[in-house]
């Protein structure tokens, strides 16, 4: 890695639940805000079920392109959670017992302690480090550049907020966005010139309709602080041209 | 296709806003609960930004790969609204004047339609049908096995509701499912004893922690009733074995 904008990300979410619409996906976003923070551009996700083949497809896969491959889901104790085995599988490597977790799940579940709990402890000889987990104390780990985090958001977030130190940084990505009365199909014109004067901004356009109002969202984001400023005071300049009603988000 | 079993489908979400953590997606759940109703797996899931390449290269890939592809995201009237265009190149084919399409622009229009607007008459030459949209009455379209959605989840589920009849209809899969005070630690054992008893039925585990209470649901799901009646009942017995406080949801 020799230059900073090389710096990219990408998220597996595994999980027959989500591929059922049983459960709602609720990770991407947060991975994403804060992946954001880290001027680290998200560029791919992909939601694939509990399957050995398709874990060890897309995580060799993922891994290769991008710097960062983030997976969620089947991490847990029951039949089937086969993230880890398959994960090992596809980096080649065995299933190890991992001292440190052993000591965490005699500690934490004393008694309880029993066979489908120390299968929490065989990780890929392969891993690099673990990734305390505050909420149910059971240990994830990142191997290569793969983290591994449990599906659950309460505790994937606390996992994601104790190896966000680990990450590469990027130069920081900043956003400004406005909410306005205008119509996309009477601007979309003007939108495009702002767009074309900017190339270092990207600026998104986003609709809105309810019983009571529509309008449209626009979104200037950029790395360059000063080129996001002229782009967003040229948006202002359009909606102010247009006499819209405006309110800045952020 | 000359079997049901081998329907299949994926969905290809297309956003800036979705990979910045900007907008949560809510339409994976919708069209999964749909799918599933009509006896299509959902078997994977792509999120990938508003670019041409990106969009090329994955319609090309999934449509191929599976029976059905959904997109959703880029088809409104700014510049950043691509996928039409980057559809049109994946299968070869120019953009062209929908006249059904211009119509009902006019009507809707009125004299507000001008040049940004007129930009939704234009639609790729292999188009097979159009897709409904009775919210911004825009209409959609149908191309080869891909279905392209807007993003907002309102038009969106209107979109997807008016071609549910034209999507071919597998073995209907059902789901049964039960919130229990038991931990996954304590009955793995036994739940991978009922999940091997039965192969046909897929049965999922999924822990819950909150402040107040923690447990974990079962989830079995199959296209064979009576399979997935005895399964559920299986993991009914190990509920009752174990003394769990139990609560079916489905």
């Amino acid at each position: 890695m020799t230059s900073h904008e090389n710096i990219t990300a990408a998220i597996l979410l595994i999980g027959n639940e989500l591929l059922s619409g049983r459960t709602q996906d609720k990770n991407v976003a947060f991975i994403a805000r804060h992946l954001k923070e880290c001027g680290i551009p998200l560029l791919e996700v992909r939601m694939i079920p509990d399957k050995e083949d398709a874990i060890i497809h897309h995580v060799n896969f993922l891994s290769k392109a991008y710097t960062y491959l983030f997976t969620t889901g089947g991490i847990g104790s029951t039949h089937d959670d086969i993230t880890t085995a398959s994960i090992a599988k596809c980096f080649g490597c065995e299933l190890v017992l991992n001292q440190e977790i052993l000591d965490i799940l005699k500690e934490h579940y004393g008694n309880l302690l029993n066979e489908n709990r120390k299968r929490f402890a065989y990780i890929p000889s392969d891993v690099s480090a673990l990734i305390p987990n505050p909420i149910s104390m059971v240990p994830s780990y990142q191997i290569r550049n793969v983290f591994v985090f449990a599906g659950m958001p309460s505790i994937m977030q606390e996992m994601f907020l104790s190896i966000k130190d680990r990450l590469k940084k990027g130069p920081q990505i900043k956003s400004q966005e406005i909410k306005t009365n205008l119509l996309e199909g009477d601007i979309a014109d003007q939108l495009a010139s702002i767009q074309a004067l900017f190339p270092e901004v990207d600026i998104g356009s986003y609709p809105y309709y309810n019983e009571h109002e529509k309008g449209t969202h626009f979104v200037a984001t950029s790395a360059n602080p000063e080129k996001l400023k002229e782009a967003f005071e040229a948006i202002e300049a359009m909606c102010k041209e247009k006499k819209a009603v405006c309110q800045k988000i952020s």
